[in-house]
């Protein structure tokens, strides 16, 4: 990029002050820049592209001609553990400074033995998870083009993995990894949500799964569904309180067809069916479908409108 | 990056065993894992980036200061043709493995020549996809900041071009291109929907449009809209048939405002306007409006809220 | 990627020139190719992780283990403003091809040196942002994990730099930052909107804030939001006036739930909540509620369809 060769003349020097200024830790606050070692969204990313192809060795397209299976997996396996292991450390490191290292470390193995533990698991409900994909979208070719193309294969794999490591109250990491996925795909899923079997998300831009969200078995859900918090409750001071329940149950079994929006810590009965565009904030009981009432039909001569127009013109 | 040079000591051979159990083709399933080799996203990505610069040269800056039209246009076609052929040859030999390797290669080359006899076509139709852009959106400054800087360009000008692929039965690829633009741009428009000429789609984030979505000429639609199917048809023993026509056809001069879903084998009538938000599963007759009822409003007094506020805090 | 490497025997020759011929002046329309130097969507990439770098130093972690906050600021500002000044005087030499290079420079220094001196504001701001984005959000662990992992973060660090270009009107660079931030995070704000302080986008995916609007300040919104225009004026020959406030005004302390959408240049008046899904187009006034109908509810028997259910296949 030839562009970027000739830098320009520009001197910094006189403009840094005034901006060093605002790095202070006035009022009590703590010291808002990190250049304390910290975990890194990069990192996250080469684990990313790892679990996936632990998950569905081949997929990338990395692989030499006459690999196997076992090399593969045994080198994704090596791969996530040791950035992970390390990635955990320095979150712990930075969570927790007054603990020693050796007590970081002995933590981070841990964790990243009861993943391993959890991968074949994983992989199990990724199967039907990407079958549900095929059975449920009747513009799927086959389940391998759902694994190689579906937004969703990617959020769902990552969510999974990040879940363990939530549940094992990893800090910073569980959210920095569905964070990607959530850039990547457009599918919000916190990593504290809890996801049964054989799920399907169809397209997925716009989806929120909050933290304290439970999902049942067989749910399927499409494009912009929010399963989100109605009211926060704070405390005395007016600060937030963290970790009640506070988001939906969607019981086995359960379609929420697009944008619906599904608020609070209620329950979608099993086998029930909601709407485009719902809004909900009460109990659904099962076998019930929820819809909006169809909209308003104006007429109206919109014939005119086209005398104005112009031909389109380049520019 | 320091942190991932240092790898730690975890040892991955004690968890190998049962995730390798987790690859087996029990139960008659087709094996899961994918050694063979398969189209590539990485290759998609290559492609993206070399049919935006077919498409619009000059647009990436890589090109050296003195290099000609001829020589862009040359190079670009040379890659696109390279890449498309090879990875049409994998697909074809994933998909068909009775075949020969040369009648998929055979194969692939006519679809990459057709695809090039297209390319004059496509890129007179996004002249005025990106003419539209700039006559439907008063924030554009120039019809170059749209091709520039507009998510929709990206969106389709990938998805002319896998429509291309799409109509010849190539497999996995169509989809696979249109994914990557999704992943990109959030706008997801499925390879075998059939899209008119001066089409825009302003801010596009969310929208979905359907694999038998037929599309007219000087369309517009915003961010969120889905163009969707109702439901979908089963055979006897209960599984999706596939390929039957399920989503709108979208006549002529159709204005359709964001988040407005549009269900099933139904007819927007030429000029119609949808409105934002709107959920319809009928035909609307040319000329005409649909539009949500103004929702209800609740006077309620919120000022107490106020009392419970803290200061922002760091931590 | 030895796939890419026996590149294919695909010989372009037969098809360049029906596609060259795509690429001429005819009918007075602009050239469209677009050969001459433009502003490079790369080095917006390279100034979104400066930028990134340069408020919240360390976050990258590209940062050696004995960088002082003095190197890192200095090394930032330095790349920010080298790259900044080389790509605005690219964009005004594009703009106004008739002005002379130096005018060209002395105009991209003066562009630089102003968002140097904005830049110690732009952090203040930013570190409000992050703090409302903890206050507002029971699932975040930490201001850190905030600034870490919300796509939230990097949306409006870039829409406050691409703020402080807009105004100065450098043409193409704000937009195309802004676009670079949709792609990355599903977040549209437009540079030209005006956003006040303590400001935060839970989720975020699918927000539009369009190129009018006006936020004050403590305005929380979630994703889906749109504040967007309700219909654009033409002039007499039909072509769209640009520049007229059309988007909407939106008050102290307003909180917006998601997929709510606001249209035309209306007021949202100060501690109003509007309801997730809302539709609206007129003002509201302070301390209101605006919500939708609760749905009507179908109760349908639904369980006959579990009938038809095959198992999950594998293919």
């Amino acid at each position: 990029m030839s562009i970027l060769c000739n830098m320009s003349d520009f001197e910094s020097d006189p403009y840094i002050d005034d901006l060093l200024a605002t790095y202070n830790r006035a009022k009590g606050q703590a010291q808002f820049y990190l250049l304390k070692r910290i975990p890194e969204m990069k990192a996250m990313q080469r684990l990313s592209g790892d679990i996936m192809e632990l998950m569905f060795p081949g997929r990338s397209g990395d692989c030499p001609e006459n690999c196997t299976l076992g090399t593969v997996v045994r080198r994704e396996l090596q791969e996530i553990g040791s950035i992970l292991q390390e990635q955990i450390m320095i979150a712990y490191n930075y969570d927790k400074p007054d603990e020693d290292e050796a007590t970081h470390k002995a933590k981070a193995t841990e964790d990243v033995i009861a993943l391993c533990k959890a991968f074949p698991t994983i992989r199990r409900m990724l199967k039907l998870d990407a079958s549900a994909g095929f059975d449920g979208d009747p513009a799927a070719g086959s389940v391998r083009e759902v694994i190689l193309s579906y937004p969703f294969m990617k959020a769902i794999t990552i969510y999974r993995m990040a879940h363990a490591l939530y549940v094992r109250k990893v800090p910073l990491i569980p959210r920095m990894l569905t964070e990607l996925a959530h850039a990547e795909t457009g599918i919000d899923i916190n990593p504290g949500a809890q996801i049964g079997q054989s799920f399907f998300i169809d397209h997925g831009t716009g989806v929120v799964i909050g933290e304290t969200a439970i999902i049942g078995d067989h749910v399927k859900m499409y494009q912009g569904v929010t399963l989100g918090a109605l009211s926060f409750p704070k405390d005395a001071c007016g600060m937030l309180i963290r970790g009640t329940k506070r988001h939906p149950t969607i019981q086995d079994n359960v379609t929420i067809y697009s944008h619906a929006t599904i608020l609070g810590d209620i329950t979608i009965g099993e086998n029930a069916v909601i709407g485009a565009g719902v809004w909900i904030k009460n109990d659904v009981p099962p076998d019930t479908m929820v819809m909006l009432d169809p909209p308003k039909i104006i007429y109206r001569d919109l014939s005119k409108r086209k005398e104005a127009d112009c031909l389109p013109r380049l520019s």
